[in-house]
This record gives C-alpha cells, structure tokens and sequence, in this order.
C-alpha cells in the first residue's frame, strides 16, 4: 500500500515528539497501520529549529500546507485558536483528514469541524487533545460504544494536579506550591488557564460530547479552579476520609447533563485520590462496563506525539472509526443551580455555645442533613487571634440553589466571623 | 446504510448479555456505529432459554449458522475450544467476520485464525478474550500503536486476585478464602484453571502478542498459580512495604522477550497494588506515551458483552481497524530460567547463631545481593515448633538460573529444617 503522506503543521516540542515517534517506532508503526507514515512537508511559522525533519520539506506558510491537494493528512500542532481554526477549515473542506491536540478549538468548534469533516468524506482526530497518552477518545468512541454513561470524571489537568499533590503532601500554601510548580515546569509563567479550571473545561467539553452525545457546549460547562482551596481544608478532608482533586465531572441526571470543573473531595479509598503529581486520569461509569479507568501522563511530548500517532494509524487502516459527529440533541447541560451534590463546608464561627446549633438548624429547615461534622475545642489551623473556631461539615447530596440560601443565612449568622467555605464531594462509590 | 447482520453463537450468561446490550443501549450504539445492530439468528447446543430473542430465529445447529452467507457477522460465545474453533474458521473461511470472547482459541490458534481472517477479508475480534470490559485490545492495537513498549503487566485472572485480597485483608489461608470465592460465584467448583495460572497466561499469550509482534505462543509462557503463597508470606512482605499479586508479565530484554504468569510482591505504593477483588488492570509501559494504567471488571456478562459490542461496531464502522496479525518473527520467548527479576525468600533455619552469615555468604558467592532482611528473634508465624526462624531475605535483581544454583545450595545446609520459598518482586518504578 502507498504510504500515507503527512502534513505536519508546528514545530514545536509536540511536533517534534510527532517526528521522532514516527522514526524511532517506524518498524512497529507500519506494521500495525499496514502502511508507512511519511512526513512528507512540515510548515512552522518560526524559522526552522535544529530538527532532523526526514526528507520532509520544510516552510512557513502553515495555511498553504494546509490546503495542498497531494496530503493525506495534515496535523495541527501550532496551538492557539484563530491560525489553527481555519488551518483545520481549509485542510478539512479540501476532503484532507486531520489531527489536532488542540482542546480549545475542538472544545468551541467541534459541531462545526466534525460536520465539515463529515461533509467532506475527511475524518478529524483529537485522542491528543484530551489527557495526553490516555487512549480515552477512543476508549468513548470505540470498545465502550455499547454503552450508555453514567458519569465520566477525570482529572484533567496536571497543573492544579500537581499542586493539589504538593499541599497535601509537602502542607505548602497553594502559592507556594504555584512557584515550585512553575519551576519545575509543570506550570505556566501565567498559570490562569490551568489553575482557574479552563484547560479542564476544554477537555470535559470533549469527553460530555463524546459519553452523552451532547454536543461541545463549552460555554454551559460550569467552571471553577483550585486557587481558593487552602492547606487547612486539605487537611480536614483527610481527617474526614477524602482527599481534595481538582475533577472534570460530566453526569447524567433525569432533567439532563451535569458538565462541571471544580475542587472536590474524593474518598481516600478511591483509585482517583492515588493520581498524584501531573498525571492524568479518567474513570467511566457504564451500564455495560461497569466502572473502567484510565491513568497516565496528560501532556508532554511524547506521550501528546504518541496520542497524535495513534490517530494517524487509525487514519491509515480505516474508513471511519475516528469520533462521530454527536447528534447534539439531546438532554441539556444542566445549569451549576440545578446540579446536586454532597458538599463539605467550613464555616468560621465564634467560639460560642450555640454557634454549631444554629448552623446546623438553617441546614435542617433547608432539609439539608449533615454527614459528619468536626467541631474543634481550640481554634482551627488558619486563625491567628481570637475566640473563633471552625465547624466542619459534610452533607448529604443537595442541589447547589438549596445550598446558596442556606449559606447566605448561615453566613449572616452573628457567630459566623469570616467566609464559609465549601467544597464539593464526589463518593464514586463502586459498584461492581 | 444497511443494518449490520449478526449471527450469535452460545446463549449463556455473556450471550445474554449482549442481547440485553444491543437492545438497552439500542440508540446510542447506532449513533456511534452509524448503522443499527441487529441479531437476526442466535444458535446454542442447549435448548433454548426463556430469553427473549427479539425477533431472531433460534437454532441448535451453531455451525450451520456459522457458515450462513446472509450474515456480516458471526459471534462465538459457546465456550470450550474444538467445537468453537471449529464455529469460527468455518465463519472466517467463508468471508465472514467474527468476534469471540474465547481466549483458549485465541491464545492456542491466534496466528492461524487471523491468517484465516485475513485471507478472507475478514475481521477477527476479541476484545472480550482479555480483562472483560477494559479496553487494552483496542488500545494496544490503535491508540498505542505508535509505541514500542518495554512491559506490559496485569492483574488479568479476578479469581486469583479475590482470593489473594481476602488473604491480605482478613488473614484467610488459600483454601479458606478459596472456599469463599467458590461460595460467591467468584470461582468455579474445579478452580484449577484459574488458580493455577492458564487462565492468565492465555490472556497474557494475547497481550504478548499484540503488544510485541510476538506470534502467539501459549506453550512458550512461565505459568505458576497462587496456590502456594502463605499467609505468612503476604505479611512479611507487607512488613517489606510490598503486596502479592498474581501477575501476566510480558517485557522485553534485549535477548528476547519475558512472558510470565505468578505470584509477585508489587510495591504497596505502585497503582497495581490498590486493584482489590476481582477487579483486573493492565499497565503498559512505552517510549512515547510512557505509562499507562487500564482498571475494570475481569468478568461478568455485562462487561464481557460491553467488549463483544465494541468490536461490532468496529466492525460496523471500518474496513481494517481491528487486530492484525504480528509478523511472528521477533524476537523470541525467554525460556524462565533466563528471566531476571528481584526475590523474595523466606527461609526456615535452626535459630543458630551463624545461619543467617552461611545463607548471606552463598548468595554473595553466587553474585546475588541482598537488598533487605528480616531476621526475628523468635519462631516465625508459620512454625509449630522448635527453634526455628524464618530467615526472609529481599534480593536485587538475578537470572532464574542463578538463583535456582544458589538456592539448591541454601536448601542442602544442615541449618534449612524446611522447604525455601521464594517469590518474584516486580518494583514497576514510575518513570514519569
């Protein structure tokens, strides 16, 4: 069989990763693709790095690669949003497949870009655009296909990862842990995207249209980050069973589909509270399956090239296994009011006979029950002065808009002397 | 597009399964295959159940319908291997193609049945053959396929793993804790072929070959069951800060390939040890995506029937996205006594002063460095009397061959009242 002719488009440490896997693993790779994969042109805004590109030729005009008529894929490694679109646009209206890692573009423009494939006999893979080297994409798409979801949850973003590790394991303040991380590298000089949840958001985007056929609703996926989590909370949640992970969490409910980034505690006991450091991990709850899981690094360069080859031999055996386009009509993302969850509150309070009382009476008129509670005889870990303490609780699953009103009249308590905090709990309990 | 025509062979409790599959989750899987999924006719030796059919016609007769020219598919999940090998090289040999759970047939006749498969134009499925729902079939064989992988490493057998987790977590002996898992349906009235390791090695035989082009070679696997690991055992490398778990290990060394079922002590810190019961998972080490970790159900008629789905709608979808056949020339299969690993030893010795200097002077005359010891200063756990130790001994990594001369040599001293035993250590480092 011919080879199958390559466009690559970057030259960045993905792409090069891209370049290298193809030449280390060559023998391999045409053995289960039934055919070579050849770089045949490579484009790079930049000027060509020191890069050993095989024979391939090289330019800087990536919208021209894009629309050559003599490629059978074009891969798009230059990253960002506006360049990288329409590069997708041209390659794939020219009936040209391609592979992206580009979680933005997929997470806002996945309706349009599968529908554009799909109008064009081309196919469009993204296994690298969601937790690096963990085959989830075509986990959803393929072997689990005879399913339908329960709940897909992930930790999907090695940054806030790897700082939520480093609080719980070194005690460090999360800006502490923020500047170990950015240098060790595991962080971006500007860190907002990662640790305000937005990466996380982009890949749980993928995964909801991928498990529920919901289409890529990026902007009703609710959104929050770990840069309000303090070292106390970390440290009663292990007093209390659970571990804090930064989850994406996409869930079916009756009324429709939960899509959510947020802290949460998840019990000590479960598979997710031992993904430490920058890895990567994705649990399935199916109705045939049962509960499957996913570990591995979620970025770098080889394991994003090892995602991006895969898609390339899938590409070169197949007329059509890559994600289909979802139907998009069906339930609705939920709104964060209407999602219902366990919730872990600390709720700083004077040290007063009654506080707790109180407090626990708003919760119960509100019908929310509590779990667990830790009430301490001295002040808590984060207070300097004072006669304050901080209650703890766990709760029961109740919808978020019940929880807002308690807690406005819990915080408008006399006793209640600074922010409450809350942070959400996942039990994933398993089933089989 | 046409329905995709399924004839299905055996209807017991993973054929039922896939009934109940196809017909629960009916919409979501024509969404994803872009064609429905429809049984027409089902066959099974035994008279026909109370199950409902839902409109395919029922047979007796499995090998006339697996030589029907009016199907797409046949689906073998009759069990057993002369009447099921026979079922699917009459299906393959006709064109048609098929998707079995049997791993016998597979680990045994792998190389035939693809050649047949593929000089048919025919695919051969078997997803279902290795570790129930969890999908490392698929993932080794597309999402992985840029790789070279170092290992691959299961817990691939949930019988073994139940009864050594009840021994681990209730300090039941093997025959208490197999009675247990008898009594639960975890294991079969004869358990041999569980127990004892065929069962593991068929499924390893598999992974052996997809994962390194190794051909098919169930005859060339190491196979040791658990049916001699000590209660003590599982303490004292508790106490080493280890778990014993019965292992599929395939890795390759530069002189050939390691393929190996038995006991292993895993670090308690590594993800493997965490997979309690009769839940199986799968890592794969490789030099681009770097590790990656697989969990699930092992077992059980719906995740089975999950795995058989999968491949129909590869099926449904592609032209050559499943399996192909390894080129069965690599690099061959280390016979055991070649294998390297770490040891752990546990040897009963007189409670003599000098014991443990003659034990520690043949290893190091054999070259094997110990790496820790525990020396109790009264009668082990296990001993009814006298003044016997158990002299329990880490090594750092030796050849089988080397450690069988040194042993021999341990065994013979007059200070040895008891047999040694030694047990493999997998130390599986993280490497990112």
């Amino acid at each position: 069989m011919d080879p199958l002719r390559v466009g690559l488009c970057g030259l960045g440490t993905v792409a090069q990763g891209v370049l290298q896997v193809l030449s280390d693993n060559a023998e391999g790779i045409a053995r289960r693709a039934g055919r070579q994969l050849q770089v045949v042109a490579v484009a790079s805004r930049t000027a060509k790095p020191e890069v050993d590109l095989g024979g391939a030729t090289f330019s800087t005009d990536v919208l021209t690669l894009a629309g050559r008529d003599d490629l059978d894929v074009v891969v798009e490694l230059i990253g960002g949003e506006d360049t990288a679109l329409q590069l997708v646009e041209t390659a794939l209206s020219n009936g040209t497949h391609v592979v992206t890692g580009n979680k933005a573009i997929v997470a806002l423009h996945g309706e349009r870009l599968l529908s554009l494939a799909s109008a064009n006999s081309a196919h469009l893979g993204f296994e690298a655009a969601v937790a690096g080297g963990i085959p989830i994409i075509s986990s959803l798409t393929n072997a689990l296909a005879g399913n339908a979801h329960e709940w897909i949850v992930g930790i999907i973003n090695g940054t806030s990862n790897f700082i939520l590790t480093a609080m719980a394991e070194q005690g460090q303040s999360f800006s502490d842990a923020l500047e170990e991380a950015q240098a060790l590298g595991y962080a971006e000089a500007d860190p907002t995207f990662d640790v305000e949840g937005v990466d996380a958001a982009h890949k749980l985007t993928i995964l909801t249209a991928l498990g529920f056929g919901a289409g890529f609703r990026f902007d009703d996926v609710y959104v929050e980050g770990i840069s309000a989590i303090a070292v106390e909370d970390i440290e009663y949640a292990r007093q209390l069973g659970y571990v804090i992970k930064h989850i994406g969490m996409a869930r079916r409910r009756a009324a429709g589909i939960e899509a959510r980034v947020h802290p949460a505690l998840v019990p000590q006991s479960h598979l997710l509270s031992s993904i430490g450091g920058a890895t990567n991990a994705v649990m399935v709850r199916s109705n045939a399956a049962g509960d499957t899981f996913y570990a591995g690094a979620g970025a770098g360069a080889l394991p994003t090239a090892s995602a991006v080859v895969g898609d390339l031999v899938d590409i070169s055996k197949s007329s059509a296994r890559l994600p289909r386009l979802p139907d998009g009509s069906a339930t609705p993302l939920l709104p964060i009011d209407r999602v219902e969850t366990e919730y872990y509150l600390r709720i700083p309070s004077l040290d007063q006979p009654g506080a707790f009382a109180r407090v626990a009476t708003i919760l119960s008129e509100c019908k929310i029950s509590i779990e667990a509670a830790i009430q301490r005889e001295q002040a808590g870990p984060s207070l300097d002065e004072g006669q304050w303490v901080p209650i703890v609780i766990l709760t029961h699953a109740v919808e978020e808009q019940v929880m807002n009103r308690a807690l406005a009249e819990v915080q408008a308590l006399p006793e209640v002397v600074g922010e409450i905090t809350r942070i959400r709990v996942e039990q994933l309990a398993v089933t089989n």
